[in-house]
């Protein structure tokens, strides 16, 4: 175990209760590492981060456009979403623009993140559907591909299924892995999920924020999911979430997307760069403080822009009754 | 920050999804520290492992006595319980004998941990009370000491509190650490939550288990409060809680307890030694497999045992579809 003095403090009271330690890479769309912190090598998995790379190939493919899968929708295919209403709705629509419903999400169910929207549900006597999961949006991406290809939608969650495929094609040559050196494994969905060392992560985001280099139909695609993702930020995440505002507060400037288990990937399309920072812990509560810190050092956040982001950047902790208890800080310097 | 390799792997698939960093200290009665492990010297809050210490003033008090408190109440006053309905039962018991009812408690109310209780009381459409806190054998407790103080049951959580003052005064003399230098927090219940460096706390445990060189009053204290968790490990967590199993699978050879923030104490009373083991970066997930192996490895859990312990040392990692898709296990060597 390499040593990191690159941390976030959770304190209680005056003094740090629990530490989290992260690693972090920004490299350019060449690969360049341009700076790291912690263990700038760690590898680790992509996972929700790489569905703005897996809608690579609904897109490449003819499937949105064939589909006629509009912006809002696309911007779904790449969301861990909230399970609110307005991405409820939009992957119903997915799903009805290929003659399919809900039932063809193997995704399973789960209460949508959005609390008030969840114990509304609840309190209808409600049940959560595979359309609140929040990784619905992708799974209708994977059923359009799927559809397009005509593939057979019972088996689109397995590896050897083309769609998977096409997702491992699509990841291994954004993050220069070959495939037969990308570790895989199974994601909260069900579907595979691709592990590399974080700077490859970054380079796809570089790629898919500045995808020059690239073959024409790549390029092309990888410029409309970033447009779409900067004009619907919202169906990304959702009220209150963090890959939404970071998008609103910069305009755009910066498109990001977090991944459980504390990772988050960025492209910040216009100075050709990419970014992941991956909580070692996999701690969630740990990884918007770090993010918006290791932004602000790097001059890829303003000032006035990280004060917008305050509630994200040093978040105050609760105890049951709603009493402040402590503060989460992030304290490094790159 | 110092380099740490005593870890917790959580794996998903082949490979190291996410690290949790684990620090330890066993001391014996004298407060020799007897190993050490990552930052044997940590600071940090001792969260619920001092509910069996602030027992103490419970009993020493005669407050105890004079309502009539059983074992199993005074191993509901040390728990982090689950909920059930044994539980909810012990804690309007306590409250019953002194005249009062769960409106006195003022830890406020969450849906018990028992996840199959939660579920039942959803379906019945009950709301938790403050007896489901999982801290309300505690308050419970507090209120007794309250009311044979003669104090107001009205402001018991504050630190100026008679009731305050005694669990202060116990923590204090049991961890060798001045009432002025004592950190200071409130817990997620409430109460004043107090921190230290793990040796002291491992210490305070080392005498609940061996209290021969204390008062006779609190030495009595010690050992009742030892004998009515062993007698009643079900009523320090409850079902499927590791600290009910160390207690059962010992035969009470252990005995410990969780904390928020991934802390577990304990005492092995016959050998006169303390345990504490701190997750740094506060993550229940990786408490139970460490401290096992810890236990493993320090001799003071026997192979059977830690067989029997299998499913709290390394546990499966299941998605949202149930599929399992990782496991948790320990990389260390002490």
């Amino acid at each position: 175990m390499k040593p990191s003095n690159t941390i976030v403090r959770v304190y209680r009271g005056n003094i740090t209760e629990s530490i989290h330690r992260v690693h972090l890479a920004l490299v350019n769309a060449q690969g360049a590492l341009l700076h790291g912190a912690g263990d700038p090598q760690f590898l680790t998995f992509a996972r929700s981060t790489a569905k703005l790379i897996q809608a690579l190939p609904v897109i490449e493919s003819g499937a949105a456009d064939r589909f006629g899968l509009g912006d809002a929708e696309i911007a779904l295919c790449c969301a861990s979403h909230n399970g609110e209403a307005e991405h409820v709705n939009a992957a119903r629509s997915i799903l009805g623009k290929l003659g399919f419903d809900r039932g063809h999400l193997q995704c399973g169910a789960h209460e949508p993140y959005h609390a008030p929207t969840a114990q509304a549900m609840r309190e209808r006597g409600e049940t959560p559907t595979t359309l609140h999961n929040n990784c619905s949006g992708k799974h209708s991406g994977m059923l359009a591909l799927c559809a397009h290809l005509g593939a057979s939608p019972d088996t689109y969650m397995r590896l050897q299924h083309p769609v998977q495929q096409l997702m491992l094609e699509a990841v291994s040559a954004m993050s220069d892995i070959p495939k037969s050196q990308m570790e895989l494994g199974i994601d909260g969905c069900g579907v595979p999920v691709f592990g590399m060392p974080i700077p490859n992560l970054a380079l796809a985001f570089a790629r898919l924020g500045s995808p020059e280099g690239l073959p024409a139909a790549r390029a092309n695609a990888c410029q409309r999911i970033v447009a779409a993702v900067r004009k619907y930020p919202q169906f990304l995440a959702g009220h209150d979430r963090f890959d939404t505002h970071l998008i609103k507060v910069t305009q755009g400037r910066i498109v990001g997307k977090m991944g459980a288990e504390g990772i988050f990937a960025l492209a910040v399309p216009e100075q050709g760069l990419g970014f992941v920072l991956k909580v070692e812990d996999g701690n969630q509560r740990a990884l918007y403080p770090a993010v918006i810190e290791a932004l602000k050092q790097l001059n890829l956040l303003s000032a006035p822009e990280v004060s917008e982001l305050a509630a994200f950047h040093t978040p105050t902790v609760h105890n049951w009754q709603g009493t402040e208890v402590g503060i989460i800080r992030p304290d490094f310097q790159l």
